[in-house]
């Protein structure tokens, strides 16, 4: 079974955003034993998704298109897969009722050209959209099955999961197969580091095939298996986990692909311990990502973002002795700062971070991508400096971020 | 001049990782005026590239090739390119000693492997890499100009401005046009709502074409124009960027396309004002915004993110009868909040959140999606209550911290 993958609009064609739907697509129709052939991408021009659309149908047995059903004037991919099809647009009143819906239970008004997102080919089969507007459809071009899915990367992660994906399994029929993966989220390692440590796992699991997503700084690892028996499948993964546990240790965040804030989360809870947060560098982020996670509010107290020593001071209690002494990065103005979140939160756990994001701001001493991390615990307190070489700012804010968390999540774990 | 963009290798057709080569090559062909049709990705197959490469032969006049020019036996490009042309692969040996070159200076072995880089199609121009072994060329396919490139990121892009986009220009040397655009950032309304009010603009300048982009919850609404006099395209986006001013007010962030972060930082140094923020319910949010702008720690001071009522009275000295009357969720209460931060802060103005992001927490009286804003400065203070519909939790944390950015910045305007 051949598959296409065709993404469109004209930030795409342009170059002004990058497409992450078709990777997304291919690794799930790869895991599926789908062969993707192509990724096309075009801009919104009626005749050239026309004769895209014709191409494909001629080549594939499955496409999928991303793009083009959103409500303006240049969301034009169902009429020109109508064209293609030699079909024509015709209301459809389920999907107009339900996008009538989506808009009353969010108390807004509808546009009158949301009506149009409910015009779809005569012969198609609708595709519905729990999360937005824009209902996707399935129709058959020249010998192809194409599915048609919005840009929105959140709408169209879950209409492929519930809506295309179980299709695609239905139209391979004949094979009896099935498809399990397991996520291991990983830190500290580069993408190259991570693919020459995992090599092992391939060697010692050949039936294994293993995907590595790198999203700065956190690597995702997914072991995909196929086969007739599911519980043989599981069993191998499961030993798989094990192994790649224990060849990376603490550097596996989750083997059930929890972030790393989650993982923070659960393990707080776990203890029943609490956490205050004191920010310099990192300027919110690392409170932005604690209390991203639902159900943060029953460890996360309280997070100061001390930006400017005075508030150091002032709202910390750091001896200004020391700041001066020091400096406002150094281990023990870190040590400091997590010491008073601790003591003014109440929480257990104080965590703090000072450091030189960049770009402006370094000196020979301490250049941009110092970074000093403070843990202050029930047991006792520490600072800690790092070094990092990234020129941009907001790399910097992440792996300082995300290099805090990871303290207090191994100290979290002894 | 038509251009196509292809990309080669087998991680990329599978969707291990996101090909970002193609948009930046994307970017800049359309900034030189040179229109990119299509972005074609394929996997390293002999037969598919020759006869890809034939099809974009036959259809554009310009394509850009990155990816198969290693040492591997996988890196197929160079051959495919050959047969695709009807030429052959012969020794290159100014490249062969470049290869050489580049391993003797790094003192490491050449392998073998590396003589392969060299073999290039016999009527092809070599294209110098001065960062790694492949060399890339320039070959003749069909109608169409190819040009072979590394896939390696920081490879291709210094071949692309050193050797590919010069050629290029001398290619277009008959089209004497100029390209330019404008970006607007707007905030507070959605996709269709922009595309309907700018319908408007698009009648009034039918040389204009506008491409919007949704980033939730900004929208950036980028001006395209097109001429033989430079002069005139400029006075033309800026009377058309007048017009936009004129119909959506406030609405326009920056006629800059500066975020909100960068836009609200510009006006607190112009009135040389400072920033204290208090919040709740974004946990961090707006201080991540505010200090991912470089050089914000010229106004922005210290932001405490108060998230247990505790916090709110001990840290921000918000009276806790008041909690206690109205809850942590009012305008009251925001107003104090704002108060308090600007008081220990010392900053000119305060800015506060205290909301229900969810998913739990809502009640009939307060539901999730509930924000309160306060927004203290040297005139006066004031809470206000604004009610939003969004289900997820990260979407509501994006919403209420973007309102209130705009609640301070409305009142920087005046």
């Amino acid at each position: 079974m051949i598959a296409e993958i065709l993404s469109t609009g004209e930030e795409i064609r342009r170059g002004t955003i990058i497409d992450s739907n078709t990777a997304h697509i291919a690794e799930k129709l790869e895991t599926l034993g789908v062969h993707v052939a192509r990724h096309i991408s075009v801009g919104d021009d009626v005749e050239e998704l026309v004769s895209i659309f014709n191409e494909t149908g001629n080549r594939a047995d499955i496409a999928i298109v991303t793009g083009g059903l959103g409500p303006t004037q240049d969301d034009l991919t169902a009429e020109a897969a109508a064209k293609a099809a030699d079909d024509e647009l015709v209301l459809d009143t389920p999907s107009l009722e339900a996008i009538k819906r989506f808009f009353e239970e969010r108390r807004r008004p509808m546009a009158p050209s949301n009506k149009k997102q409910a015009m779809l080919p005569s012969r198609s089969e609708c595709l519905y959209n729990p999360m937005g507007t824009a209902p996707g459809f399935r129709l058959k071009i020249g010998r192809c099955e194409f599915f048609f899915l919005p840009g929105v990367p959140a709408e169209m992660r879950n209409m492929l999961d519930e809506a295309v994906l179980p299709r695609i399994i239905r139209l391979r029929k004949d094979e009896n197969l099935f498809f399990l993966n397991k996520t291991l989220t990983l830190f500290g390692l580069t993408e190259s580091e991570t693919g020459e440590r995992l090599s092992e796992l391939e060697e010692k699991y050949p039936d294994i095939q293993v995907g590595i997503r790198f999203r700065f700084p956190i690597i995702r690892a997914t072991l995909y298996v196929k086969g007739p028996d599911e519980s043989v499948l599981k069993e191998m993964l499961a030993s798989a986990s094990d192994f790649v546990l224990n060849l990376l240790g603490k550097r596996v965040i989750s083997v059930e692909g929890h972030s790393m804030e989650a993982e923070v989360g659960r393990l707080l809870q776990q203890k029943q311990a609490t956490i205050g947060v004191a920010e310099s560098c990192t300027g919110g982020l690392i409170s932005h990502w604690l209390t991203n996670v639902p159900g943060s509010s029953n460890y996360f107290i309280f997070s100061g973002i001390t930006y400017s020593n005075h508030a150091k001071i002032d709202v910390l209690g750091v001896d200004s002795g020391i700041i001066e002494q020091y400096g406002a990065v150094h281990e023990e103005t870190a040590k400091l700062m997590a010491e008073g979140v601790r003591r003014i939160s109440g929480a257990s756990y104080g965590l703090s971070t000072s450091g030189i994001a960049g770009p402006d701001g370094g000196t020979s001493d301490k250049p941009v991508g110092t970074i000093c991390i403070g843990l202050a615990t029930p047991d006792g307190s520490s600072g800690k400096r790092y070094q990092f070489h990234y020129p941009e700012r907001i790399r910097n804010k992440k792996i300082f971020a995300m290099t805090a968390l990871n303290v207090l999540r191994r100290e979290l774990l002894k």
